[in-house]
């Protein structure tokens, strides 16, 4: 199971109760939490997020709306006596921030925080079921995307027929992973008899704040479900260029060319009240759309 | 007129809803505001406070439910294209912490912002019709109040009384000022025949963080207005004291030892859901007493 849960879907400015960008990676075991603006951790308390449960936080770049709620959680964590490591992979001047803000605090946090600057695209996170790769994305100042992808999981294994085949159970581990079992005779019992195909791996694209960048399609290929930023209508290309965000049918232009499954579009200009057209005009490109709503989760 | 609204009451942990510590002084020209934890803007676009109104910021200490909403305040400021200039009066290391954060973002504030770190106890303010007084507060860290004092204001002319004297309108600054009108044969008017004294300067006290302290006492002695805060019930004196906070009893308990006339208390602890005995607890010793609770106003 892998859910995207969006906790803020505003850009720069908060506006019409529309919170700063934050989303948390829901797997079984644990939450990614991916940027923090502020006011996050009320927002993980209104949808019933338990901050207990992130093991790993990933910030794409350090304006403002993608991290200012981070130290209010960091220290909250420790105030409810967290224990275990927290992982926090971010450009590399956060760290300097986080230490003054804890020094004039006097405060020292009761959990391990490692810190794992951003430095280069690639392999940032190797866990038993998921990888994690950054890749850099065109803003303004340095920023990070995050591809997400969940490990080839083994194949079942169908016991009753295995049991037909006489498969000694030490076998069943190589038959999870794809080979087939040979009998005492000699026979060839092939896998696909005794096993049934996993469910495919999910993967998951977040490409921060950016302007519309074709680079960005080889990086995200295919992925199960596309972030893309949409600050800006269509009508607002220049402005959008300008301040290096990207618009409607950008994203959406990116979600085809990409050959992405499904795209969800959020960083909403606060100038914008209504949603609706945000919406209608990615789906004119790239029909399978939604709009990042807080408190929304979406199944990948 | 002066009000006090509360953005937020809670301590260190955000819970239930509430928001940590964050008040606006409205007066008719301008609003001050007093600490800015995590959601200060939020706060203000749900209650309808102006932040164009702001002119000047009180940061009583460097733990973060005082001051993490800070920075995001600051920055949309200028993405709202403020002009005018910003008076921040606030622990000096609080400045660093600000200039690393727009740094790392490539930010310049499109307006002056004015830094007045908070050094000694004394006058910070004196403006037309109010002056702001700084004193210490024993806490865990650096820590600071704050004493609002409007200026007395002139004594209002009652014009009718003052024709049937025959003074001249050229003396009527003099009149406000008290002084007595002697006339041209050599009579004296007293003052008060031709003027109405007006309504008394209003103060409002702010002890921010602190444990009891009787120190306190004579720094805020009479004011008509004392916020102080009360984190826990006074059960928990034992675990006020440990970390430098106060209980309901205590924060009564200075109220009318200074004899202020009304007590506002706060920084409840995110342990208590509901806050009844806060006000019963407090009550018992100064009757005068209110829960300081989010977006409502509290004339002074």
């Amino acid at each position: 199971m892998l859910a995207l849960t969006i906790l803020g879907n505003n850009s720069a400015i908060p506006a019409f109760e529309r919170y700063p960008t934050a989303q948390v990676l829901q797997m079984q075991e644990d939450i990614f939490l991916i940027d923090c603006g502020e006011g996050t951790q009320m927002q993980m308390a209104k949808y019933k997020i338990r901050r207990s449960k992130i093991s790993h936080i990933f910030i794409s770049h350090l304006h403002g709306d993608h991290y200012f709620g981070l130290i209010g959680l960091l220290t909250s964590m420790s105030l409810l006596n967290r224990t275990q490591d927290l992982h926090l992979h971010a450009p590399a001047p956060l760290e300097k921030i986080l230490q003054m803000q804890l020094e004039v605090a006097s405060t020292t946090l009761c959990y391990k925080l490692l810190f794992h600057p951003l430095t280069a695209e690639g392999l940032i996170l190797n866990e038993k079921k998921i990888t994690v790769h950054c890749f850099k994305v065109l803003h303004r100042i340095e920023c990070w995307g995050f591809l997400f992808r969940q490990k080839k999981k083994p194949r079942k294994i169908d016991s009753d027929r295995a049991r037909i085949y006489e498969i000694p159970a030490s076998f069943y581990e190589r038959l999870q992973s794809g080979e087939d079992y040979v009998t005492k005779k000699g026979t060839i019992v092939p896998n696909s008899e005794v096993t049934i195909a996993a469910a495919p791996p999910k993967s998951y694209g977040y490409c921060a704040d950016t302007i519309y960048d074709e680079n960005l399609i080889e990086k995200i290929k295919g992925v199960d479900l596309l972030y893309h930023e949409t600050t800006y209508l269509k009508g607002n290309e220049d402005k959008a260029a300008a301040r290096f965000h990207s618009t409607t049918l950008q994203a959406a232009t990116i979600a085809k060319k990409a050959c992405v499954k499904k795209l969800l579009i959020g960083h909403f200009s606060a100038r914008y009240e209504i949603l609706d057209e945000f919406l209608t005009e990615a789906c004119s490109i790239f029909e399978n759309t939604d709009l990042a709503l807080a408190g929304v989760s979406y199944r990948i």
